[in-house]
Protein backbone atom coordinates (compact mmCIF):
# COMPACT_ATOMS: atom_id res chain seq x y z
CA UNK A 1 0.00 0.00 0.00
CA UNK A 2 1.83 3.15 -1.29
CA UNK A 3 0.26 6.49 0.17
CA UNK A 4 2.02 10.37 0.20
CA UNK A 5 4.23 11.22 1.72
CA UNK A 6 3.88 12.98 5.08
CA UNK A 7 4.15 17.04 3.88
CA UNK A 8 5.10 19.35 7.37
CA UNK A 9 3.38 22.34 5.44
CA UNK A 10 0.14 21.28 6.33
CA UNK A 11 -1.63 23.34 8.83
CA UNK A 12 -0.95 21.44 12.07
CA UNK A 13 2.90 21.29 10.99
CA UNK A 14 2.61 24.96 11.24
CA UNK A 15 0.39 24.40 14.90
CA UNK A 16 3.02 22.29 16.10
CA UNK A 17 5.71 24.65 14.78
CA UNK A 18 3.80 27.80 16.44
CA UNK A 19 4.19 29.36 13.11
CA UNK A 20 0.10 29.64 13.01
CA UNK A 21 -1.88 30.18 16.30
CA UNK A 22 -4.68 27.72 18.08
CA UNK A 23 -6.65 27.46 20.89
CA UNK A 24 -4.57 25.16 22.82
CA UNK A 25 -6.37 23.21 25.42
CA UNK A 26 -4.18 20.52 26.20
CA UNK A 27 -0.64 19.70 25.43
CA UNK A 28 2.31 16.98 26.46
CA UNK A 29 5.55 15.91 25.06
CA UNK A 30 4.08 13.69 22.32
CA UNK A 31 0.34 15.52 21.94
CA UNK A 32 -1.69 18.69 21.25
CA UNK A 33 -5.26 19.35 21.63
CA UNK A 34 -6.93 22.18 20.72
CA UNK A 35 -10.29 23.72 19.24
CA UNK A 36 -11.52 23.00 15.51
CA UNK A 37 -11.90 25.97 14.09
CA UNK A 38 -14.72 25.22 11.95
CA UNK A 39 -16.28 23.00 14.89
CA UNK A 40 -19.31 20.65 13.61
CA UNK A 41 -20.82 21.41 17.26
CA UNK A 42 -19.37 23.89 20.02
CA UNK A 43 -17.23 22.18 22.10
CA UNK A 44 -15.41 20.24 19.33
CA UNK A 45 -11.87 19.57 19.73
CA UNK A 46 -8.79 17.78 17.52
CA UNK A 47 -6.32 16.22 19.14
CA UNK A 48 -2.83 15.32 17.34
CA UNK A 49 0.21 13.98 17.86
CA UNK A 50 3.22 15.95 17.31
CA UNK A 51 4.96 13.26 15.35
CA UNK A 52 4.73 13.35 11.76
CA UNK A 53 2.02 11.01 9.95
CA UNK A 54 -0.09 11.96 7.03
CA UNK A 55 -2.66 9.28 9.13
CA UNK A 56 -3.75 6.18 10.91
CA UNK A 57 -1.91 4.21 7.65
CA UNK A 58 1.51 5.64 8.00
CA UNK A 59 1.40 6.06 11.92
CA UNK A 60 4.42 4.55 14.10
CA UNK A 61 1.72 2.26 16.02
CA UNK A 62 3.75 3.37 19.29
CA UNK A 63 2.09 6.85 18.22
CA UNK A 64 -1.25 5.71 18.56
CA UNK A 65 -0.54 3.44 21.72
CA UNK A 66 0.12 6.96 23.23
CA UNK A 67 -2.50 9.18 21.83
CA UNK A 68 -5.63 7.17 22.24
CA UNK A 69 -5.55 8.13 26.25
CA UNK A 70 -5.23 11.18 25.88
CA UNK A 71 -8.54 11.23 23.01
CA UNK A 72 -10.07 9.32 25.96
CA UNK A 73 -8.99 12.41 28.56
CA UNK A 74 -10.72 15.32 25.91
CA UNK A 75 -13.39 13.29 25.27
CA UNK A 76 -14.75 12.97 28.84
CA UNK A 77 -13.72 16.09 29.60
CA UNK A 78 -15.45 17.54 26.61
CA UNK A 79 -18.21 15.89 27.50
CA UNK A 80 -18.73 17.58 30.73
CA UNK A 81 -17.41 21.12 30.15
CA UNK A 82 -20.52 21.05 27.09
CA UNK A 83 -22.95 18.83 29.15
CA UNK A 84 -23.01 16.55 25.89
CA UNK A 85 -25.51 13.63 25.78
CA UNK A 86 -22.57 11.51 23.51
CA UNK A 87 -19.35 11.80 22.24
CA UNK A 88 -18.25 11.59 18.10
CA UNK A 89 -14.98 10.31 17.41
CA UNK A 90 -13.95 10.42 14.11
CA UNK A 91 -10.62 9.40 12.17
CA UNK A 92 -10.44 10.35 8.37
CA UNK A 93 -7.68 8.66 6.27
CA UNK A 94 -7.39 10.06 2.93
CA UNK A 95 -9.43 12.69 0.89
CA UNK A 96 -12.16 9.95 -0.22
CA UNK A 97 -12.89 9.77 3.86
CA UNK A 98 -13.19 13.43 4.23
CA UNK A 99 -9.43 14.01 5.78
CA UNK A 100 -8.80 17.62 4.30
CA UNK A 101 -5.55 18.48 6.65
CA UNK A 102 -3.06 15.37 6.08
CA UNK A 103 -1.53 15.29 9.32
CA UNK A 104 -2.97 12.59 11.89
CA UNK A 105 -5.76 14.01 13.99
CA UNK A 106 -8.87 12.29 15.84
CA UNK A 107 -11.93 14.49 15.76
CA UNK A 108 -14.15 14.73 19.11
CA UNK A 109 -17.58 16.27 18.36
CA UNK A 110 -20.06 16.66 21.54
CA UNK A 111 -23.30 15.18 20.28
CA UNK A 112 -26.94 15.82 21.56
CA UNK A 113 -30.51 13.58 21.67
CA UNK A 114 -32.05 14.79 18.94
CA UNK A 115 -29.65 16.79 16.96
CA UNK A 116 -28.22 15.66 13.77
CA UNK A 117 -24.19 16.33 13.39
CA UNK A 118 -23.37 19.88 10.96
CA UNK A 119 -21.42 19.44 8.01
CA UNK A 120 -18.20 21.88 8.75
CA UNK A 121 -19.43 25.09 7.14
CA UNK A 122 -16.12 25.74 6.49
CA UNK A 123 -16.84 29.02 8.13
CA UNK A 124 -14.34 30.04 10.90
CA UNK A 125 -16.02 30.20 14.19
CA UNK A 126 -15.74 33.30 16.13
CA UNK A 127 -12.20 33.20 18.15
CA UNK A 128 -13.34 34.69 21.61
CA UNK A 129 -15.87 32.43 21.80
CA UNK A 130 -13.38 29.43 20.70
CA UNK A 131 -11.04 31.01 23.47
CA UNK A 132 -13.97 30.87 26.15
CA UNK A 133 -14.81 27.19 25.08
CA UNK A 134 -11.13 25.91 25.22
CA UNK A 135 -11.17 27.72 28.71
CA UNK A 136 -14.14 25.32 29.55
CA UNK A 137 -12.40 22.53 28.57
CA UNK A 138 -8.94 23.55 30.31
CA UNK A 139 -11.06 24.22 33.65
CA UNK A 140 -12.71 20.36 33.01
CA UNK A 141 -9.27 19.25 32.46
CA UNK A 142 -7.83 20.19 35.97
CA UNK A 143 -10.62 18.67 37.75
CA UNK B 1 -19.39 12.28 34.97
CA UNK B 2 -21.95 9.45 34.97
CA UNK B 3 -22.65 6.63 32.26
CA UNK B 4 -24.60 3.45 32.39
CA UNK B 5 -22.72 0.53 34.08
CA UNK B 6 -21.03 -2.26 31.60
CA UNK B 7 -24.14 -4.83 30.64
CA UNK B 8 -22.66 -7.89 29.45
CA UNK B 9 -26.03 -9.09 27.22
CA UNK B 10 -25.05 -6.69 24.74
CA UNK B 11 -24.34 -8.39 21.10
CA UNK B 12 -20.64 -7.94 21.21
CA UNK B 13 -20.25 -9.51 24.98
CA UNK B 14 -22.36 -12.50 23.61
CA UNK B 15 -19.96 -12.85 20.75
CA UNK B 16 -16.94 -12.76 23.09
CA UNK B 17 -18.15 -15.51 24.64
CA UNK B 18 -18.90 -17.68 21.50
CA UNK B 19 -23.01 -17.39 22.02
CA UNK B 20 -23.43 -15.82 19.40
CA UNK B 21 -21.08 -16.57 15.76
CA UNK B 22 -19.09 -13.52 14.04
CA UNK B 23 -17.35 -13.61 10.83
CA UNK B 24 -14.04 -13.14 12.50
CA UNK B 25 -11.13 -11.55 10.92
CA UNK B 26 -8.81 -11.09 14.00
CA UNK B 27 -8.00 -12.07 17.36
CA UNK B 28 -5.35 -11.63 20.17
CA UNK B 29 -5.30 -12.09 23.61
CA UNK B 30 -6.70 -8.48 24.37
CA UNK B 31 -8.52 -8.05 20.99
CA UNK B 32 -11.29 -9.17 18.45
CA UNK B 33 -11.93 -7.99 14.96
CA UNK B 34 -15.49 -9.22 12.70
CA UNK B 35 -17.30 -8.24 9.65
CA UNK B 36 -20.08 -5.65 10.79
CA UNK B 37 -23.23 -7.17 9.71
CA UNK B 38 -25.33 -4.05 8.46
CA UNK B 39 -22.15 -2.54 6.52
CA UNK B 40 -21.76 1.05 5.68
CA UNK B 41 -19.54 -0.28 2.91
CA UNK B 42 -17.98 -3.71 1.53
CA UNK B 43 -15.35 -4.59 3.92
CA UNK B 44 -16.81 -2.46 7.22
CA UNK B 45 -15.09 -4.25 10.43
CA UNK B 46 -15.53 -3.55 14.10
CA UNK B 47 -12.50 -3.84 16.07
CA UNK B 48 -13.34 -3.99 20.04
CA UNK B 49 -11.11 -5.06 22.91
CA UNK B 50 -12.12 -7.87 25.17
CA UNK B 51 -11.93 -5.86 28.31
CA UNK B 52 -15.36 -4.85 29.40
CA UNK B 53 -16.22 -1.39 29.04
CA UNK B 54 -19.50 0.22 27.69
CA UNK B 55 -17.57 3.20 25.51
CA UNK B 56 -14.39 5.49 25.10
CA UNK B 57 -15.56 6.89 28.44
CA UNK B 58 -15.37 4.31 30.90
CA UNK B 59 -12.45 2.46 29.42
CA UNK B 60 -9.28 1.76 30.97
CA UNK B 61 -6.76 3.56 28.77
CA UNK B 62 -4.09 0.38 28.86
CA UNK B 63 -6.82 -0.68 27.00
CA UNK B 64 -7.50 1.97 24.49
CA UNK B 65 -3.04 1.71 23.93
CA UNK B 66 -3.41 -2.13 22.79
CA UNK B 67 -6.43 -1.76 20.90
CA UNK B 68 -4.95 0.76 18.81
CA UNK B 69 -2.54 -0.73 16.70
CA UNK B 70 -5.45 -3.31 15.70
CA UNK B 71 -7.15 -0.70 14.84
CA UNK B 72 -4.55 0.55 12.69
CA UNK B 73 -3.27 -3.36 11.15
CA UNK B 74 -6.99 -4.03 10.31
CA UNK B 75 -7.71 -0.43 8.62
CA UNK B 76 -4.71 -0.81 6.27
CA UNK B 77 -5.53 -4.63 5.71
CA UNK B 78 -9.40 -3.37 4.78
CA UNK B 79 -8.00 -0.66 2.66
CA UNK B 80 -5.69 -3.09 0.60
CA UNK B 81 -8.51 -5.47 0.37
CA UNK B 82 -10.94 -3.50 -0.89
CA UNK B 83 -9.04 -1.65 -3.19
CA UNK B 84 -10.32 1.61 -0.70
CA UNK B 85 -9.09 5.05 -1.76
CA UNK B 86 -9.26 6.16 2.07
CA UNK B 87 -10.67 4.74 5.17
CA UNK B 88 -13.11 6.20 7.80
CA UNK B 89 -12.26 5.12 11.75
CA UNK B 90 -15.30 6.12 13.70
CA UNK B 91 -16.19 5.51 17.45
CA UNK B 92 -19.54 6.42 18.95
CA UNK B 93 -20.45 6.84 22.49
CA UNK B 94 -23.66 6.76 23.96
CA UNK B 95 -27.39 6.76 22.18
CA UNK B 96 -27.02 10.57 20.67
CA UNK B 97 -23.87 10.25 19.13
CA UNK B 98 -25.42 7.15 17.48
CA UNK B 99 -24.21 4.19 19.69
CA UNK B 100 -26.41 0.83 19.31
CA UNK B 101 -23.91 -1.57 20.77
CA UNK B 102 -22.61 -1.21 24.61
CA UNK B 103 -19.01 -2.69 24.25
CA UNK B 104 -16.88 -0.68 23.14
CA UNK B 105 -16.36 -0.47 19.20
CA UNK B 106 -14.09 0.76 16.16
CA UNK B 107 -15.59 1.21 13.32
CA UNK B 108 -13.50 0.36 10.20
CA UNK B 109 -15.12 1.62 7.18
CA UNK B 110 -13.77 1.57 3.72
CA UNK B 111 -14.07 4.61 1.22
CA UNK B 112 -14.43 5.66 -2.71
CA UNK B 113 -13.73 8.87 -3.55
CA UNK B 114 -17.17 10.15 -5.03
CA UNK B 115 -19.43 7.91 -2.86
CA UNK B 116 -21.08 8.91 0.05
CA UNK B 117 -21.18 6.77 2.52
CA UNK B 118 -24.18 4.49 3.46
CA UNK B 119 -26.37 4.93 6.56
CA UNK B 120 -26.46 1.78 8.56
CA UNK B 121 -29.64 0.32 6.19
CA UNK B 122 -30.73 -2.34 9.29
CA UNK B 123 -30.55 -4.66 6.88
CA UNK B 124 -28.24 -7.73 6.97
CA UNK B 125 -25.99 -8.57 4.64
CA UNK B 126 -25.64 -11.83 2.97
CA UNK B 127 -23.63 -14.37 5.57
CA UNK B 128 -21.91 -16.03 2.68
CA UNK B 129 -20.38 -12.55 1.45
CA UNK B 130 -19.21 -11.62 4.60
CA UNK B 131 -17.77 -14.46 5.13
CA UNK B 132 -15.75 -14.30 1.90
CA UNK B 133 -14.90 -10.73 2.35
CA UNK B 134 -13.39 -11.80 5.90
CA UNK B 135 -11.22 -14.57 4.06
CA UNK B 136 -9.95 -11.61 2.07
CA UNK B 137 -9.03 -9.19 4.86
CA UNK B 138 -7.56 -12.32 6.38
CA UNK B 139 -5.67 -12.97 3.47
CA UNK B 140 -4.15 -9.60 3.70
CA UNK B 141 -3.17 -9.63 7.45
CA UNK B 142 -1.08 -12.83 6.32
CA UNK B 143 0.83 -10.98 3.53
Amino acid sequence: MTIEAYDNNNIFGKILRGEIPCHRVYEDDDTLAFMDVMPQSPGHVLVIPKAPSRNILDADPRTLSKLMPVVQRLAKAVKEAFEADGITVTQFNEPAAGQTVFHLHFHIVPRYEGAALKPHSGQMEDNELLATQAEKIIGELGN
